[in-house]
């Protein structure tokens, strides 16, 4: 098999906190590798955009790369612990490697008892993600903030496909991370974005959405009246794996890709009529089926027809599209591309839809390129390899594939299932090898409402009870902690630190 | 002190499951007992609707006679366990004291071992709480259902008051769980009651419960246009204890009616500010702070003045009006409470307001004596005498005094403060007896939304189960029973049990 023979020139996100390689075995016998753009030709399709490819890239392997430092970074501490001047040596170490110093009162106890690697493991993780999403708040680098000019052409552009949101329910597994900024190069800060294990939304809150942006729209004209013929667009986004179909994709579907996209197609179906069920005069919404391939990035559109039926067997794929195009001019390319929608389905399609997904296509065909430029070939990682599972409601800086879990929730009670998945998870990466797992706990709120900022830090400690009784064993043997953040989803700073496990307990402050 | 010497001419209420009398020494100090229209003069006040409370007494009469029967049926039973044909006899018994039968697993066993009787209490609570329910859906006994012409009628009144939807907050103690139908006369149906723990409701929830209501007023008309100049108001009431303010007052507020009022007029104003820095074009509510005294179901209305600005130290009282205008005419009477509800603040008061308070006030004065009346005196169970928890999202049936002790929750991780102090009073007043603590879990749903019955009914399951490992050893001991209820709202049918800890295990199914 060709793939074998690959070298691959950049394993540079492969850092020994998470992923793991790829074995060439696992591949061998699968028929569909076909369907990755494996030609030798090096050069970009003429749809791809290099320079955002290349910022993309500059990006993820920065961010990326100061959580691949931890590790490496510990085991020169841990050489160090029995040394004179212990302390300071292990400060210097860690802020001219990580750009941070380590929490002193856990070196300070390196004279009375082993290291405790676990803790320091945690904290560093903690210490990367918050200066990885501080920088994202401060100077937006993926240039996708509310007052980027980029995030206002695009609701310009969704606007005049039809769409008064955008709201996108990706799965919450960290290979779909990345969807909104990197595989659909959608600006951030212009979409909605829940994602849920199976990419299963919650329909009665979904409704309530809908409410809310429909009340503004009445209210304030906002983002355009309620008398535009524009509509709400949902869209979930499930994943399969087109190199391991039946291992490596979506785990709540038991890796069985027509199950996850039938899923999708019915919740969003339920989520279509409880609107229609629920309000009179013709309240209705869009719906978009699309499937990730997670070993390549490329999508699968499953383009809606003239009566907005979706159907589980008709789609257009970007792979095929980006062979079938790639020697063509881009003026030619977009028209192949338009002939492509316009024929998969009977009768008229929504202009505004086709342009819609005309855009996701070639959106989506930088990103194919992104991949094999980085990877030559698809992704190495193919399974998990997040770093740290983010817990609550919130982080809109987490836009990259394998960083984080996410287990959007408003309560362990309810939000069980996809926790016990992502610890599921990190038993494999990191309990494993004897590291701690790092729960980000996150509640996003409004600082226009009076008390709320209370009540997120409320919510943060609540939820961190709840998974301390949850995972009882974990956290006493210091194999869970969690960094507990807020954030005012109102005022354009970052995320707030409010609480840790690592915090030291108050007889060793000082 | 007088009250000392009053015969209660009727204990009717007072059942062995629930009521402590109060005891008489408990009120000898207390200076405030001359609150309490405690006249020899037998004749009702000229606004009292004496019919109306003679279908209420009836009502009340009715239901917990029905719960009061229970532990003597119970000690009969008992005493027959060991009988030739017992079950039959005791199955026999209890149809005809209670109306229905017992569960014949249990029954079975009493040959083997000695009859668990709190699995029976529990079984009868919930038999007696599930007839009185589904009697409520069925026959509209306190007529104010959604088709009741009082319920059209109440709407058309308090549309000219100048809103369009009243939003009730009580706390959730038992003593104030007949607030609406009783205590403010309102049609049940024509409130959205939703019960907290002090009455400190959920600021965002209201927030979207909120724009829900105005969304359906752009888009349907209904209640009313949004373009019609009324608000949505929302009321607060916090309750206070006239005969022992210090001890049978608000728990959740340290007995402390100072306090009580404060904390339900902050949030009120945190409501009010949320609404207005989340919306332009003058987005607003009206607000209206009540107390309610438990011993005589008096109220207090902290009228607002003409700039909506609500004092907590300026308040009509129904218990001194009641007296001063119970020789008068009954047109006297309005006259005399106008020019009080007119009087106690600055500047002119929305007539719409002062119309609605006049309503309210009007209505108290009737259940003045309705207590009066049936207790000859003030209640006699002055403190909590709750006959079962409800817990979950619902329970439109439950509208009588101490019945029922509300936890309003979604999960019991974000419920569980006021479930706490629910299991705190239930276990004085059953486990302290050897009775189990009866819980009915109840979620209702939308009918009309795909996958919402499924998804009430895995609520309950989690709910139960979240309660199962919260209070374990009381659910080991059989001191803690629940029964999982659902309800669909658009329907009008009774409520639907879909599982009980008391069901028989698979293998005693016959």
């Amino acid at each position: 098999m060709a793939y074998r023979h690959l070298a691959r020139k950049k394993d540079r996100f492969l850092g020994p906190t998470a992923p793991r390689k790829r074995h060439p075995s696992a591949i061998d016998s699968i028929a569909e590798l076909k369907s990755f753009p494996l030609t030798t030709d090096k050069r970009a399709h003429p749809l791809t955009d290099l320079a955002e490819n290349n910022k993309l890239q500059h990006y993820e392997s920065e961010v990326k790369g100061s959580f691949e430092k931890i590790v490496p970074l510990l085991q020169k501490i841990s050489a160090l612990q029995h040394d004179q001047a212990f302390v300071e040596r292990a400060q210097k170490l860690a802020k001219a490697e990580l750009g941070f110093e380590l929490p002193k009162h856990i070196l300070d106890k390196a004279w009375v008892r082993p290291l405790d690697m676990r803790a320091l493991f945690a904290w560093c993780v903690f210490e990367a993600h918050k200066k990885s999403s501080n920088r994202f708040f401060n100077s937006d680098p993926l240039n996708g903030g509310v007052d980027s000019s980029r995030a206002k052409d695009f609701e310009t552009f969704l606007s005049e496909c039809g769409f008064h949101l955008l709201d996108v329910t990706p799965c919450s597994d960290g290979r779909l991370a990345h969807s909104i900024a990197y595989v659909l190069r959608i600006p951030f800060s212009s979409v909605r974005r829940r994602s849920h294990a199976g990419a299963m939304f919650d329909v009665e809150n979904t409704v309530n959405r809908w409410i809310k942006t429909e009340h503004k729209r009445y209210r304030e004209n906002s983002p355009n009246s309620a008398h535009d013929p524009t509509c709400y667009l949902k869209v979930v986004l499930y994943h399969f794996s087109s190199l391991d179909p039946s291992h490596q994709g979506c785990a709540a579907h038991g890796s069985d890709d027509s199950v996850a996209a039938a899923s999708g197609l019915q919740r969003l179906l339920d989520f279509r009529e409880s609107v229609e069920n629920s309000f009179c005069c013709g309240a209705s919404v869009d719906l978009l089926l699309i499937g990730i391939d997670t070993d390549t990035d490329a999508i699968r559109v499953h383009v809606p027809d003239s009566k907005s039926h979706i159907s589980l067997e008709k789609w257009v794929s970007t792979a095929d599209i980006y062979q079938e195009t790639k020697q063509l001019s881009s003026d030619q390319a977009i028209l192949r591309i338009s002939e492509k929608v316009n024929s998969i389905v009977q009768g008229n399609i929504s202009p505004g839809m086709i342009k819609f997904i005309i855009k996701l296509i070639t959106n989506n065909i930088s990103q194919i390129d992104y991949v094999r430029d980085l990877h030559d070939g698809p992704y190495p990682d193919a399974g998990h390899a997040e770093r740290f599972i983010g817990v609550g409601i919130g982080f809109k800086e987490v836009h990259l594939r394998n960083l984080t879990y996410f287990a959007h929730l408003d309560t362990v009670e309810e939000g069980a299932p996809d926790l016990d998945v992502g610890i599921k998870i990190f038993s494999g990466l990191n309990v494993s090898r004897d590291l701690p797992i790092p729960v980000v706990v996150r509640f996003d709120y409004s600082g226009r409402v009076p008390g709320a900022r209370e009540r997120a830090l409320s919510d943060c400690k609540r939820v961190d009870n709840a998974i301390s009784s949850r995972y009882r064993k974990l956290v006493d043997d210091g194999l869970l902690h969690t960094c507990l953040t807020i954030r005012d989803r109102d005022a354009k700073d970052p995320a707030e630190v409010v609480g840790s496990s690592l915090d030291p307990a108050p007889q060793e402050e000082h």
